[in-house]
């Protein structure tokens, strides 16, 4: 090899940037690498920074991972903080990067570029942006600059637009503050990658919180309080008070600098590359946020801006950049996610049912209730998994699971099963780790896997409880067969009370013209009644999915 | 179908048979089913007795699932408890079956016959096994038993005959009673099915906790303390002082009633049956404990009596015995499980790295220690993931996951991925869900995998804690290449303390003609080191896998 080092120049010092940095200089000794970043600070935990505002992570420095030295001790990594990378010049293969603490430019040759220079939050142009305590998140000097504002302030009242992840953990770590927090959401629920089936459950849970939360409505600008600082958002539903507001609308791709030099950006707005993470452009890569990803299932081109894909489309940059001979492909991702808000844990992979049926797959869904462990073990709590399968050869498409108990363990098992192309006969099957402090004798995935196979053989019709007032609405009637004393604890609006047991001796109370949907609390006892009743010769019988269990709805 | 109803007879009525009483069931409204068990109860938790007796459980009747009329009242299944099976006539497919409290012997025949007869504890022929106070813990019965002898007893000294991990769990539910508890193992580590790396961390954890634990040790028999009661346990290495002892060697499959009417039994000793659970004669089938499993990866019978495996064979045997067109087939289980004993955790899928040698494969391993989660937020602990790859094809045989933190997530995606045959670079590449309170943003799966692949690409050499004694006595040297606080802190004997970042500056002082071992606190610098070394022209370098915290031996 040439004893002239080969110069490989970063720009942005996140996830992606930082990963790919040191995993150059593991695969090739031979190379100059320098990092630069505008930001103050290198690889920080971008994610955590929510917690750091509620406190659950006390201190500023257990977010930042490394620091500029580390990488120049341990590895030679020159890295330039404080920089700012204003132009590419593809042809000279230079960048233009400013000191900001000097205010001097430098001209900075590379033989091979990675961008990395991530999203930033969006700030759609609202009248009163400029007023002051109106905030938004997305690095740690964001964070610290909230969170000083906070510290012995009187802002009591806060409105969080955007209702997705980060907009949420927000709303809770502000609670666990003692500020009151309203969140708006656009969309017709929080959570928008999610199923309306399973946000609906969030909504509730943050509404227990105490969290306001409303949905379908449109943020149009800001009032001023008289002293220059946010006093109400105005709304497509009227005005909210406000002693402060965060902005948590989402996040775009930081493309400008691509774009500029003559980088394609794809159909979601950020850098397109191939599954090597190349760019039209040669020797220049992009990695991480500002980087388009495939999802995995369809093939098409999505945007997840996620540490979790920075990382990985980070290595697979590096491994491709120092020239390893084999290069490295990432096929694509799945969007697989996890937020924990309160109590409440939600997780996602692959398409959503919505998602789904707009790619034109023909799908079936279940919700499926489960204990996350051994029932009598302590600490058992349910979750329901919702699965997405394709109808024509069963394969599974995506998954849901959200509730009380553990959710990223499911997910990732349906994740890693989704990836591997199984069907949902597969994950019945799997031979998942069982002891009672840890899993029930049937994993909550595999029953919901089972629960599917029963509903694709034609077993049992089921409602999804997002359409069951149509149904009841149309003439359906809904019977609750549980026993008497869980009928007066909790029941759906409209429902009737035939406890199991008395179901063949009182079947004569049922008009077999109209629909019966039966009900229980978590759906197995429905199905034992449907049974019953087909044996009957009843025709148009089905269960609520889920049972109560899984109604994101009111009861009484 | 006719309306004469077609009879199942299941014996057994713990896991296995009732989930195919249940099942079959559902899938056929025209059987007569009828569970047999010569026990009181059906349908019990055998899996959380252990907690039962520790009090982490409270109520006898929280283990129990079901109760006889349950099964009756909702799906008029017939439960005969206390009824013994004591012949199968298979010509005139006829049981005879005893009630054990008239005494009278009934038969009764059968159109198909489901055995899940299960396993029962072994007590080898040890002297002096008749003296009071020898427990052994298999049904409810055994756990009240035992529970009702240490209430307000002065039995304070337990000898634990078996360090399997119904006989660890044991150890720690009576240390939590306060009661000093001494665990014998033939073996030569603990929880035998783990490989030797990863069990020595458990005896020292468990000694840690108080538990005193001998391996390499053979039982002969018990003194008698005057009383008729146990006194002491006489070992190959000497008496040891017992108030009460607990003979947990292991199970056995319950097969007499199926070997005397000419079922056969497969190489495990179990009932061999094939991938529909039937056995050899036509109508009987075989599920749960009592029957072989194949072994997913090598295609070869195995025996794995488990909870987990008993709901799957039960349901596939039921799937069958009701004659469901398609018919339903299990290819194989992978024997997956998991245990927590006090604070640490440890899980198991697939191959040990023992098992796979010895089933002819060429393998490569790691040890690879991560965060659980975001290693700062709160409650983030170590786990240590063992890798076991194929070399030829990359493809992953096994693995094993223990540590303080979650480890049945990430060995129930190893189980997913080696179900679904997944090459370590597959593994490498998961989408898994990531945020601070779940995950690291490279999970700890997909980093083991990372360094498996390094390791298989000629990367680095490890060296397993394991063989690192014989290394340096044959004149290898240890660098520990952290700082010297942390080297002061803890460090392994013998090893020398050269801080990464004074590596370059003291190179003289390492001997190039000798082995060089590295060693950190989780492997992560002793490859930065290494990497340094070898572009050096050093040759014989390699690291100590897992670093510090891999290491299972005492420190200094």
């Amino acid at each position: 090899m040439s004893s002239q080092k080969q110069k490989l120049l970063i720009i942005g010092g996140v996830a992606a940037g930082t990963k790919a940095a040191a995993k150059a200089w593991r695969e090739n000794p031979y190379l100059e690498i320098t990092v630069v970043t505008k930001d103050q600070h290198i690889s920080y935990a971008g994610c955590g920074l929510p917690y750091y505002i509620g406190g659950v992570i006390r201190e500023e420095r257990e977010l930042l991972v490394k620091k500029p030295e580390d990488f120049h001790v341990d590895m030679g990594i020159k890295v330039l903080n404080l920089h700012e990378a204003l132009k590419i010049l593809p042809d000279e293969k230079v960048v233009i990067v400013k000191d900001l603490v000097s205010g001097k430019n430098i001209n900075m040759p590379y033989d091979k570029l990675l961008l990395a220079t991530g999203a930033y939050p969006f700030v759609p142009p609202l009248e009163g942006r400029e007023l002051g305590n109106i905030f938004t998140l997305r690095t740690v000097t964001d964070a610290s600059a909230l969170k000083n504002k906070l510290t012995g302030s009187n802002l009591r009242k806060a409105v969080i637009i955007g209702g997705g992840m980060i907009g949420l953990e927000i709303a809770e770590n502000l609670t666990l503050l003692g500020i009151k927090a309203t969140v708006i959401e656009l969309a017709l629920h929080v959570l928008p990658p999610f199923d309306r089936d399973v946000a609906l459950h969030l909504e509730k849970h943050l509404r227990e919180k105490g969290v306001e939360v409303l949905t379908g409505i449109s943020v149009t600008g800001f009032t001023d309080n008289g002293l220059g600082e946010v006093g109400a958002v105005i709304t497509s539903a009227g005005a909210i008070k406000a002693d402060f507001a965060v902005l948590s609308v989402g996040v775009r791709p930081n493309v400008e600098l691509a774009r500029q030099c003559g980088i394609n950006l794809g159909t979601t707005g950020a850098i397109a590359v191939n599954k090597k993470m190349e760019t039209n452009i040669k020797d220049i890569y992009a990695a991480g946020d500002c980087a388009e990803n495939i999802n995995l299932i369809t093939g098409k081109p999505v945007w997840y801006p996620m540490g979790s894909n920075a990382n990985k489309t980070g290595r697979v940059a590096a491994i491709n950049l120092v020239g390893d001979d084999a290069g490295e492909v990432l096929e694509g991702v799945l969007g697989t996610s996890v937020v924990k808000i309160f109590d409440l844990k939600l997780a996602k992979t692959g398409l959503s049912a919505r998602d789904a049926i707009a790619s034109g797959y023909e799908i079936e869904t279940v919700l499926v209730p489960s204990p996350d462990r051994a029932h009598y073990y302590p600490g058992s709590r349910q979750i329901i998994t919702k699965l997405i399968v394709e109808r024509k050869n069963h394969r599974v498409l995506g998954a849901q699971v959200f509730g009380e108990g553990t959710v990223d363990k499911p997910i990732d098992i349906l994740a890693t099963a989704i990836t591997l192309g199984a069907s949902v006969e597969q994950v019945a099957k799997l031979d998942l780790a069982y002891a009672p402090p840890f899993s029930t004798a049937i994993s909550s995935t595999s029953l919901a896997a089972n629960v599917m196979i029963n509903k694709m053989q034609g077993k049992f019709k089921g409602v999804n409880p997002i359409d069951l007032k149509e149904r009841m609405d149309a003439g359906a009637v809904l019977v609750d067969i549980r026993v008497e004393e869980e009928y007066f604890v909790r029941a759906i609006p409209g429902s009737i009370n035939i406890p199991l047991g008395e179901l063949l001796s009182r079947v004569d109370e049922l008009d077999r013209t109209k629909g019966i949907i039966f009900n229980c609390k978590v759906g197995l006892r429905s199905y034992n009644a449907l049974l019953k009743l087909k044996r009957l010769g009843f025709a148009n019988v089905s269960i609520l999915e889920g049972g109560i269990a899984a109604y994101p709805f009111e009861t009484e």
